[in-house]
């Protein structure tokens, strides 16, 4: 499909109907930011689509790319934006290929790529804190440590290629410490709708060094507002780094029995809770397929269990520190491990600043050390180039029995649309976030179609059971924020009363996550 | 003074003439919460003034006390203030002395007072987390856990009988883990100025199980805007409570010399941020007084040592959970207190369900037990029942340089203003908060002046530094708030646009940290 192809079938959509004149927007962009960096070529324009919309897509599509290369043009774009009502969509790196990529809610927005922002601006090693900008991958940010060998350690999610603070404000997840991305965030720099330069917490203070070290300033600590919305558009966040320990001591329980899932977790807990285990462990489901098995489902399931790791359930588990306290913790989980009959324990101890050379490929990404291996591993088993995957990831009571229940359900909605998919859930303190890769050739339509419709049911089931989705394919926003309607929608209206105060025009990335402003709202 | 003379006083204010007819306004909140409940005689409003405002106080009186016994009742006791346009001041339990209690900052407010809102309403042990209303003590639930044998600990401050709830929303801490309280809540009621209810995160979803398990819901969590501000009246807390573990260990680094502070400071820093020491250690500074020194410091200081725990400093640590863990914690501790010369190093080690009675009365606290002491010492040895303290409270780097410099600009206010007070850091993992506690005889109006006059120093002095309070008396708002002035104001003008958008008539607790509905703002 060309651009032009694309923009037709855009126009055809209420949102897209409120873009003006496209050379005058055009136009006024390039002022700004100069012609190369306002994307208009579908070559150039294509990999800020959904990556796996299949071929026949006509929603969701962005108008074209605007790129600013300065937090001062980022501004200057804005302005335009709210001047002309063009809706814009936020976009740090669009590496979120499992919930859409770049690609906007309201059809025939302008993407606000964030890539060409990508400094480190600052480490400080002895408070533990790094401030960079939206184009900073977690590739990115771990040879910058290691270039400059300081001592702290990252938390990593399966891939890294993404942008270290899109997935922060995305609510995303890594496996070191700080692991749960959202609260290691301390200080945000935000551009408002109509311009506006903000900076939260201590860096609203211009004489403070503690903008990245202290979370709350003086009256109420807004970063959070910022995450999963569309109030502003972050350009400089600051973030909480671990330091480096002393030994990485990372491995995991494999248990063989189907049931087992539900002593697994029970164990699991209190040695999350009471930080035993550190940083999130990884809890991966893969069903044995029965050699005399036929059919679709057995074959899909058998090319899984050659991609999966060990076992019918995994519990990737890793400490760091000290090594005499990292010791007496594994000491601990021995003993733990012990009570269910069966289950094993396997456990590599490394030092600390471990390279990536050095370290068991699986171990990477627990070790801080960014990697692709889940991508790899996927294409080399599922559709190679072609492969696509769009993800199902409630949030679940760290409970056993919920555990369970919950891979029966994804399992038969997966057997019933002749799916496949990778399983697991990353564990917090007090619930577990599923993590379900629902795998398709994305070359084909029908299949898109057909695994689109697969995790619409799971959600949909799941939402029965009063779970919702931590994060979500930008088609499903506002199906999932319906589930929030305590009291006649009242976090849904307050939401939208900060949206109006903030970005009357409601040009900022209208529709994410079901958050409309008040003209658009149904 | 009457409450009719505090009413006249008032009614010179700006704030308070915005306040209707009195007797009209009486009648309405009387229909709601019957006539007991609306406090007008002076011996039961005078509880909710600032406790140490002096004799001859005229500014930040209330005008009477509004006490609903329902979220419903404040639902409609906030709807007729906005339909009326009767500025409220919200206070849980209002003991938090050192910062004006539950006085208001515009004179005339009705002391909306929701200590009548005192049940917990959840605890669950596996999950970990506890749901409770605004006028539950640190005391209330504290024995609740301990009547129920609930195997949870709870973190609390020095003084047990504040709200907790107050006590979270102001920022505050507690010394166990979980102590950074704001950072332990999860999900709140809220209502707002117009009396709609509010649930955040996934308490907005009625049939969730997970409103006191997961922090974010679906879009962005809000928990932490009616924190320190004044766009909401919360009405129900989750909490997060450590589980009970199997040892606490606690006791005290402590060094004798002056300039032992800064290695002392850098010592702790990296056991706090790899988690060695847990909780929040508490670091305090007692200057020694030479036998020969005469005059109003010197004998302030003499009275001063006699209360104060032992040691130039002392550095209160703590560790919780398995007891070969916590040994593991220990030995690596002792090898880096061995690094300073003539550090010592004391800890106790007691079973993680010790009870009140069977354990030192300074190490209450650290294991979670709720206590008095700090405020019985502090009258046993300055002015019994008319002791009065106003808390001097700045974020500082954690630098050993920053903690010297620190405590030398204090004492030098304090001796200048000749006045005594509890010097103290609470450790954080990247900076420390200071907790000076001036005292004065509350009995003596040029006492108090000469109080107050002294934090306003240290707080001009400090913000030379680029250092602001985390919490301050109420007549102290506006000035810290001047600090955060980056981009002409941005962060205080999106508060007030918050404000504006949630509270359009700027009804609740107006002037709160500074924020101000616009047609208030100066």
């Amino acid at each position: 499909m060309t651009l032009n192809q694309h923009m037709r079938a855009a126009s055809s959509d209420g949102g897209a109907a409120r873009v003006p004149e496209f050379d005058a927007v055009v136009a006024r962009f390039t002022e700004v930011v100069g012609p190369e960096w306002v994307l208009l070529d579908e070559g150039r324009v294509s990999e800020f689509r959904d990556p796996f919309e299949g071929p026949d897509a006509t929603e969701h599509q962005p108008r074209f790319v605007v790129q600013p290369g300065t937090v001062e043009e980022v501004q200057a774009v804005v302005r335009i934006a709210n001047e002309l009502g063009v809706p814009l969509w936020t976009s740090s790196m669009g590496r979120n290929f499992g919930y859409g990529g770049s690609a906007p809610v309201v059809n025939g927005s302008v993407v606000l790529s964030l890539r060409r922002l990508n400094r480190v601006l600052e480490v400080d090693e002895a408070a533990g804190y790094v401030l960079f900008e939206p184009g900073v991958t977690f590739f990115d940010l771990y040879e910058e440590l290691r270039r400059r060998d300081i001592k702290l350690a990252i938390s990593v999610p399966d891939l890294g290629w993404g942008s270290v603070m899109g997935n922060a404000l995305q609510h995303g997840f890594g496996y070191h410490q700080h692991g749960i991305h959202a609260d290691a965030v301390c200080g945000l720099e935000v551009v408002l709708a109509d311009g506006d330069l903000l900076r939260t917490g201590h860096g609203a203070n211009p004489r403070s060094t503690l903008w990245q070290a202290h979370k709350r300033g003086f009256g109420p600590t807004i970063d959070n507002l910022f995450m999963q919305s569309n109030f502003g558009v972050v350009t400089k966040m600051g973030l909480w780094l671990a330091p480096r320990p002393e030994v990485i001591t990372t491995g995991a329980i494999i248990c063989e029995g189907d049931d087992d899932i539900v002593p697994l977790v029970e164990m699991l807990r209190p040695l999350v809770r009471n930080g035993t285990v550190q940083g999130l462990p990884l809890l991966a489901g893969t069903r044995y397929v029965p050699d005399d098995a036929t059919g679709v489902a057995a074959d899909l399931g058998r090319r899984l269990r050659k991609a999966a790791r060990p076992g019918r359930w995994n519990a990737r588990i890793s400490m760091y520190g000290d090594a005499r306290i990292v010791a007496a913790q594994q000491a601990v989980i021995e003993e733990r491990v012990a009570e269910i009959p069966g289950a094993k324990l396997t456990l590599n101890t490394y030092p600390g600043d471990i390279g990536p050379d050095e370290i068991e490929v699986r171990d990477r990404v627990p070790a801080g050390i960014p990697s692709m291996l889940l991508l790899n591993v996927m294409k080399e088993h599922f559709y190679g180039d072609n492969l696509g995957h769009i993800d199902f990831s409630p949030i679940i009571p760290f409970e056993g029995q919920a555990a369970a229940k919950h891979e029966r359900m994804v399992t038969s909605v997966l057997d019933e649309f002749e799916l496949t998919g990778f399983f697991s859930w990353i564990v917090n303190s007090r619930t577990m976030v599923g993590a379900c890769m629902v795998l398709f050739d994305r070359t084909s339509a029908e299949e898109v179609a057909r695994a689109h419709a697969a995790v619409r049911k799971m959600c949909d089931l799941a939402a029965e059971w009063g779970w919702t989705e931590y994060r979500a394919h930008i088609a499903l926003g506002d199906e999932i924020a319906k589930n929030f309607d305590f009291n006649d929608f009242a976090l849904s209206r307050t939401y939208t009363k900060i949206k109006d105060a903030l970005d009357p025009n409601g040009i900022l990335s209208p529709g994410s996550h079901g958050i409309w402003p008040s003209p658009m709202r149904d």
